[in-house]
């Protein structure tokens, strides 16, 4: 029996000019070099707990998050054989026009010979099957505190860029959230390139949602990375959609990470508010109201990682959407084993389990597909 | 084939009693009498928009929200042949003490009553079928303003009325959430008496979680109930979860509204973090953090209501709990048809095909579990 294709579409790096910039920074985010120890990122507002002495906020930053070959080795060990890096969080959201621009190209190019050195070194002669040999293509990142135009030229550019299969973003858009109509230059260009945009929170959700600092520091990262994570996603395309993006771009991709916060479960919830709206036009309102089924949506624009760590999740996402529209992910470099750092990363065997349950041996085909083939043709990776 | 018994376990109502007292209120929660045209219920914080007229504040409010017998007509129209009666949100939350307890008593006395009355009209001589006539329970409220001891005294007292098989609860518990240890003495009569705890969400989340106030008004109640509301649920029990209450309550029980928020999405993604807490005990940290799986939990004191408008989002709600502990409602008075008021409920009939579609022809008994014989079993019916 052949090799299983395994491709990793949700796995971060923050290249060494990235975290250099962090190192210089002394508010969220930052990186910080306490007098013994490893360094520390602090890039959630919630790892910044000024109770917190600063030498222990965030979190442990080692060469998993900068240096390629840690992450060809943790490919490696877990069975990986391409790999889409995206730059982390925050990407260049903090970052100021017109700054922003520079950096966005520096690290898209940066992210796009990465990937070509990877490729060349593991390949030297081009004749290696997809299974036999380690891949990298990458997601580049958007300077979105510039003028739209220069965002629209960057797409352009990325879509040139001979590794590069889509961008990667976060969900307050110009600052205003992803229902902004400022934004619709920028997703035209996505449709018009059919680069998909890999949607990833950040931001979480208020403290005073959980029940203000001092409940969500009693639980550590637990809070805002189990639940504001996922949250945030999930109101970030629903905004999109009730604000009719998915109206006006039909073609627009998009990839939501940890298979779509709670989308898939709440859709039908939504579905449901939707159609109860009176403040919608078509139940006599004045507001428009999305125009297309979320289900429609679901099936036709969204694709989904499957990050979620358990087959109850992974059941929803694969009945929301689609089994040929979820892909595979590590989340890579986070959720690092905290007991055995030589084991398998727990955080991803967890997933290949449970999608391994989800399906069963009588889907076989799905499992594959999950793994590896829906990336494959999905974003045109030309894995034979 | 003997009809399928059918109970609603999620229904709400406003005791006339209660409405009084709203209509006596000029702060949310309260019901305003418009110069023409059915009163208005506002009882959400995003509901009291100043920028929207008084006269179209909230939602029209009308004798399905406190007319028993609009009730039992709705249950003939849609098959249900048993409700599980609840007072509506925000219950008595608002309520100061000692008020909160006179109003408990007499709500929880009212809703007794309605049911005995209701039970002995429909089967006089006690000798119908549980399928030939129509049956309520209720689940009381509780004065949580009180002191503990009191409300500790009203769950025993509500223990003893014929009628009452549990209690619903907001998520607010004594304003700090429902990971207080103040709550404890209130968690221990609950385990004691056996009365189910219905949790049920009220608050929703920060208007800034959405984008701030303009980005909800925009979409209506969209945003704060298709989203603020299960992820209120969720929050509010990932908390209890981190804090221990089921390790030291194992024999809780717990029914959450809306089939979980997203809890049965997020459990996996949850015990992962769970897991990878730096901060608790098991990794090294000084907060003890929860003793067991989420999963656990799931299947020894979590019931979900069937709540859900889709079967993907039930599909998860049936893996991560299991299809004996899953129960059918309709979240009546809310989400009435905005088109055709003689049809039946669509918010009902989509819930309805959302259970059949999940579990298909082959698996015919577990259609009748969730949408009655659980229920039954669970609440100690003794319908028959």
């Amino acid at each position: 029996m052949a090799t299983q294709l395994v491709v990793d579409i949700h796995t971060h790096v923050y290249p060494p000019s990235y975290l250099a910039m962090l190192r210089a920074r002394k508010t969220v985010p930052y990186v910080h070099d306490p007098a013994e120890g490893e360094p520390r990122l602090i890039i959630l507002s919630s790892d910044d707990d000024p109770a917190t002495p600063l030498d222990q906020r965030g979190r442990p930053v080692d060469t998993s998050y900068s240096d390629i070959n840690v992450k060809l080795a943790f490919m490696e060990k877990h069975g990986i054989h391409c790999s889409v890096i995206s730059l982390a969080n925050p990407w260049l959201d903090f970052v100021p026009s017109p700054e922003a621009q520079q950096w966005a190209e520096r690290i898209n190019n940066d992210l796009d010979s990465t990937c070509a050195q990877v490729n060349q070194t593991s390949d030297p002669e081009g004749t290696k099957s997809a299974t036999e040999k380690q891949t990298l293509f990458a997601f580049g990142a958007l300077p979105l505190s510039a003028p739209s135009s220069v965002v629209v030229e960057e797409i352009k550019r990325l879509s040139t860029l001979p590794n590069i299969r889509g961008v990667i973003m976060g969900t307050s858009g110009l600052g205003k959230g992803l229902d902004d109509p400022a934004l619709d230059a920028i997703w035209k260009a996505l449709e018009e390139t059919q680069l998909l945009l890999f949607l990833h929170p950040h931001y979480g959700l208020p403290d005073e949602a959980f029940g203000g600092p001092e409940a969500v520091s009693r639980y550590g990262h637990v809070l805002p990375l189990a639940l504001g994570f996922p949250l945030e996603t999930t109101i970030a395309v629903t905004r999109m959609l009730l604000s009719g993006v998915f109206d006006r771009f039909q073609e627009l991709r998009v990839l939501l990470a940890h298979s779509g916060g709670t989308l898939p479960f709440l859709a039908g919830r939504i579905e449901s508010c939707i159609m109860h709206e009176r403040k919608f036009v078509v139940n006599g309102g004045d507001e428009p109201g999305p125009q297309r089924s979320i289900w429609d949506v679901l099936q036709t624009n969204i694709y989904l990682d499957a990050v979620i760590y358990g087959s109850a999740g992974l059941q929803a996402a694969v009945a929301a959407g689609s089994h040929d529209r979820l892909m595979f992910g590590t989340d890579h470099p986070f959720f690092p084993p905290l007991q055995d750092e030589d084991e398998k990363w727990p955080s991803v065997t967890t997933n290949y389990k449970a999608i391994r349950s989800c399906f069963g041996e009588e889907k076989a085909d799905s499992i594959g597909m999950v793994l590896g083939s829906n990336a494959n043709r999905v974003l045109k990776l030309g894995l034979e």
